[in-house]
């Protein structure tokens, strides 16, 4: 099987129709309509094995995992998705693999009303870069840089769980059960897509936590060059069965909840529109002038020592 | 020195300034303006170490080449390039490396004009994705499925020379003096995007030459479902001191010419927008109604065999 009949019979002519893609898969090229209007907003992320994911994840979760971190960005600014393209770089043609994959892909896809519009297949280490693209009302994309002193800090879901999903998994060599709410977590991260959009006008920075809450906090502020303190005590804590929740949660990484800050005056409408959410909502910080970042649980200062993951670190 | 670091020290802040970027590199994604009245056209294409470049390629080369290939194919729709993004693996962050490399890939961008909007850095075995996108007036992208029977056939440059250049390199070790036209051809392709805004409303197919004539010709055909009587007397050859350069002109791969189709009736249109144009563009055959592609030297046939790259086969 070459690369085209790979791309034919997995990617071609699968997941969503959009009327704003011209032309999707198939030339050297895709052709879009950007309807006036709208701002577009581009994002992409890689993934590869070793760096990214353990030798032995299911093909599906790749082919899931690849889209939603980048989704996750789209969702950090608030915007709607459109399209993407996905570029796989595979060791070997297998079509069981293959399909596998584009199963996990085209789920996600589907479900967020995303086109695949184009990309490219070659032989090399197994790796997968998507860009995406999304849309937002002209000003309405929420930047990192928009923080203000006095805002409350927030965050979605429950920080860690996919740190404490990815040890199960390590420890029983990727055969754990892959229904248990932390795998799944890990296996599967979910971007926060509709939480992002309900943010919008409300929400005065954001960002997507992917290397865990001490890595990610310091770079919301950092763009807003204002500092902030943290109380932890109400953070939700994955059940991990050890006494390290808390460390996970705080250097865990990979588990794509958006922290986002709000005006004290818009924590009614905040509380109001997550109601509808499928995933808790906390109320972490503060925002303050100083540029530092203080760790509290119950008051108490924390000593939050980054040991997250870092390229080339 | 980490990734943040490094994308701050050689790719943030670089590169043209363009008023339809609104937000550039360092949040979670880009915003860009899509200016009514044209629609958007994606592409991506990914290199990797062993496949599609030598171990000891200049990396001033490599960033030249991964926006170079994606350029070419914005140049087959007859686009307009806009903006782009990187996604760089690499296997270490050595600092004169990246900058070598960062000066080709801004070098090129430069010249046509694209911002570098976006990107991700990753630690992995060395490999880079870029997507590109560009502009066309509504209907107006060239796509492949549009020749009629009786269009002539045209080529862009001197196909083969990059194969050349690529076997000089080779035997050399990597240390060919680069200065020479085939190696300099091979490490900096030179991608026809201006060519292709002049096909614009003239040519009724095109496609970007990767793969040699042999594999390239039938895509283009195919997606009219029609064939092609080609002539190969007037092709213009690289010289290579050797006999097969027929071979390497339809065989070796890494061109990036265009191949294009053309109404007889537009012939002197052609010449006249073709004059301008840094490469000769030379016909080489004719569409048919029938299936085939025939291929003839001076009216005899020739036994053109497919042996080009293809990655999985």
């Amino acid at each position: 099987m070459d690369e085209f009949a790979l791309i034919e019979q997995f990617f071609a002519g699968r997941g969503v129709c959009r009327d704003d893609v011209l032309l999707g898969i198939g030339d050297d090229a895709a052709i879009t309509r950007s309807d006036s209007g709208f701002e577009l907003v581009i994002a992409t992320d890689t993934i590869c094995a070793g760096t990214h994911f353990l030798p032995g994840t299911p093909p599906r979760a790749l082919g899931h995992r690849c889209l939603a971190v980048n989704l996750s960005d789209l969702a950090a600014m608030g915007a709607e998705p459109l399209w993407c393209t996905l570029a796989l770089s595979l060791p070997e043609a297998e079509p069981c693999w293959v399909q596998q994959f584009a199963d996990g892909f085209f789920a996600i896809a589907d479900r967020f009303g995303m086109a695949l519009v184009g990309g490219d297949t070659v032989r090399g280490p197994l790796a997968m870069t998507v860009t995406v693209h999304g849309r937002v009302k002209p000003g309405r994309a929420i930047r990192r840089n928009g923080a203000q002193e006095g805002d409350s800090i927030y965050i979605t879901g429950v920080p860690g769980q996919a740190a404490a999903g990815l040890r199960v998994l390590a420890a029983s060599g990727m055969t754990a059960e892959a229904g248990a709410r932390p795998v799944q977590r890990f296996l599967y991260p979910e971007p926060r897509v509709m939480e992002g959009l309900a943010l919008n006008g409300l929400a005065t920075a954001m960002i997507d936590v992917s290397d865990g809450l001490i890595a990610d906090v310091p770079r919301l502020l950092e763009a807003s060059r204002l500092g902030a303190q943290m109380e932890l005590a109400n953070l939700p804590l994955a059940a991990v069965g050890t006494d390290d929740a808390l460390e996970l949660a705080l250097n865990g990484g990979d588990d794509y909840e958006l922290c986002f800050c709000v005006s004290p005056g818009n924590a009614a409408e905040l509380e109001l529109r997550a109601a509808d959410w499928n995933c808790p909502v906390t109320r972490i910080g503060t925002v303050q002038r100083s540029a530092d970042i203080v760790w509290l649980v119950d008051g108490q200062l924390y000593n939050a020592v980054p040991g997250q993951f870092k390229h080339f670190s």
